[in-house]
């Protein structure tokens, strides 16, 4: 892409109300625009790094049997009755809709009271149990005052995931290949040593949940970490389990903030009873299916990576989700970095070309704020030389690279 | 895929209540399951379907310029105040969604209140335009009655693509490159040859905008067609021009019913004056930026595509956005079966495996109904002969196929 074509620009500036290092980089970077509290329209460049990680996300839920489906925000009052989430909700954080034809509706903030009924119309016997069903959908969330960029939206794309079983045994068994599944996804975001399983709640049907949380200053969550199982808690286990590690029973915790970036739940019959999805077993009875629930956000977790991953110049984007590759500079539009770009684009290397006519120094703060992996100059100095400048973003050093050997860089 | 393994089933019966034949095919089919009036989800074999429309239109529109971006659906009363369109549709079609914190608020139907004062950010001089800008997101309409199926729904993904110009004439050069590209986009998906450019009312800004329109007896509109030029008017248009073709004259029109699958409008002025949404021209003057807008729902795209594409068993989907390229048969899974499953996959080639203990007589049936574009047969009797049976959905007759020679069909 080359950088004059793109609508958006950078910025020096973002409004002062912003007060969370991820809308300040990711708004003066041209990544995300704020249309309102909470609520942000993802940019050339920002849906880029999002559309990254959502396939990070799907060949990760995909590898795990997940089938994709994509459900409606839209769903009648009535399930969410049935569930008795709409008396808990309906005066929080759940939003409502309505027209003049369409009445008594809510905005899904996530779909056990459409998957579940959805369920209850193909699964009848054990045979046609255990199934995973997943979409990747937006979500709306009332939050009351959100402040925290991205991490916290009223309006947000998230990965749900929900299993379907004939008994906990199995249930379990998937649980734990969910946990795996997570890690991977985690670890392929950029963030895997950042990131803790951490025991939460359970509710009423499994002694624990678990959050996936990552540490960071800017979490509203405070974690407890068994540095010796690589595992934390959150504070209300921490009270239940007397400030000891529930795998080792160690009592030398270390308090850190984090962001939560994913959960995995045990939902037993929560949501299956009220809708009456229940199977035959081999002995003819009529059971409950049980069921799991399993979430990620997904600009919760592209902002998470940019609080875990910068430095005071802006962005610094893991590889894998980063919008562009490299970064290609020239002081202007000239047939010797043409051709550099037609080369690399040729090699299936993904290239945001800085074309534009401004000085080397505002191209440089742009590529440092906008945070590809890779940054290659080419300047009448280095041309004279046969050469380009090559620097990570992770370094501060460069170095002169032949023009023939560029493409071996990336192999 | 293992059919065996698909959460979904297909069925013999469906609600008395879905009149259209697109709902009809493709909830027995397991391709969309209804929430309620209007509210469908996407279920695995339909989002494949669903997501190779979404392709053939990304590519399509990223090849003329096009930035992809993801605008909100929840969006200020304010906004739309401002373009006069609350008054008009606030109560009727628009929905309004709230919360204990967020009041307000209306459900964008498009984005036209979006992506003005967007753009409005990034563009200053004459040298920020042209601009190309559009999303593929899901809008919510609040129809009276639906009942087209997926034709009209009141949630469903539109592609709406938004141009900014200096210029009328270079809107208009614009525009022409959308109309190819969008004739480019229905021809891939299918039903080229029933679409139709269809002159339409230009509101007050140009003579004309445009439709798409596909014939089926479905259709919601009638259009009158010049065989002589291969374009269409719709009925407002024929009263004004008095019967003729707007292009040859023609007065020879014949009458069908259609589906409006995509539009192209000329904006004009019309949403930047009310968000001041302008440029500095050359000579330092200040100008408002003009602007096109341009629309396909892609689930009408593909209720239409059923509706033109079928005979009484089932779906005939274009090989283009079919959900498999192939279904495989065999009586039972067996080693044979699948090891043609495998080698099938190993190409590349999408395939459907129905690997169910159930007869052939009701795989037939299955497979006519969900319609994929090849379908190939492994019995006994086959194998005795070293060989398949190879079907096209198309066709009636099948042909033995050589084991070895299976994929060279798909090459």
């Amino acid at each position: 892409m080359k950088q004059s074509l793109l609508f958006t620009k950078t910025s020096k500036t973002v409004s002062a109300e912003e007060t969370s290092l991820n809308a300040q980089f990711l708004i003066k970077g041209g990544f995300v625009d704020k249309l309102s509290a909470g609520v942000y329209t993802m940019l050339p460049l920002g849906f880029r790094v999002y559309k990254k990680i959502e396939q990070i996300i799907r060949e990760e839920i995909n590898s795990i049997g997940g089938q994709e489906v994509f459900m409606p925000s839209l769903c009648p009052n009535e399930n969410w009755k049935k569930t008795g989430r709409y008396e808990i909700l309906a005066d929080d954080i759940l939003f409502s809709a309505e027209s003049k034809h369409v009445k008594s509706s809510v905005l899904n903030l996530s779909h056990e009271e459409v998957v579940s009924p959805l369920l209850k119309k193909f699964v009848n016997s054990y045979q046609d149990l255990p199934q995973y069903v997943y979409h990747i959908q937006n979500k709306f969330r009332g939050e009351a005052r959100p402040k925290s960029g991205i991490l916290r939206g009223r309006e947000f794309m998230m990965k749900d995931l929900y299993s379907f079983h004939a008994t906990e045994e199995d249930l379990n068994n998937y649980y734990e290949r969910v946990k795996i599944s997570y890690k991977n996804i985690f670890t392929k975001a950029g963030i895997g040593d950042q990131t803790y399983l951490t025991y939460a709640s359970g509710g009423t049907f499994s002694k624990y949940s678990h959050e996936f949380q990552t540490l960071t200053g800017a979490g509203e969550d405070y974690i407890y970490i068994c540095d010796k199982c690589r595992v934390a808690i959150n504070r209300e286990i921490l009270e239940d389990q007397k400030n000891k590690c529930p795998e080792c029973g160690n009592n030398k915790l270390r308090e850190e903030k984090a962001v939560e970036v994913g959960n995995i739940f045990k939902l037993s019959t929560k949501f299956s009873d009220p809708f009456d999805l229940f199977y035959i077993d081999k002995d003819n009875n009529k059971k409950a299916v049980i069921m799991g629930c399993y979430g990620i956000g997904l600009q919760r977790l592209m902002g998470t990576i940019v609080e875990v991953s910068h430095d005071i110049q802006g962005i610094i984007w893991p590889e894998s989700v980063a919008p562009y590759r490299v970064h290609l500079i020239s002081l202007k539009q000239d047939k010797e970095s043409d051709k550099i770009y037609n080369n690399l684009l040729d090699a299936g290397i993904e290239v945001l070309y800085d074309d534009r006519d401004i000085s080397f120094g505002a191209k440089f703060a742009d590529a440092d704020l906008i945070g590809c992996p890779y940054r290659i100059i080419v300047s009448t100095k280095t041309l004279e030389q046969d050469s380009v400048e090559f620097k990570k973003r992770t370094e501060k050093s460069s170095e002169l690279v032949k023009k023939d050997n560029i493409l071996k860089i990336f192999k």
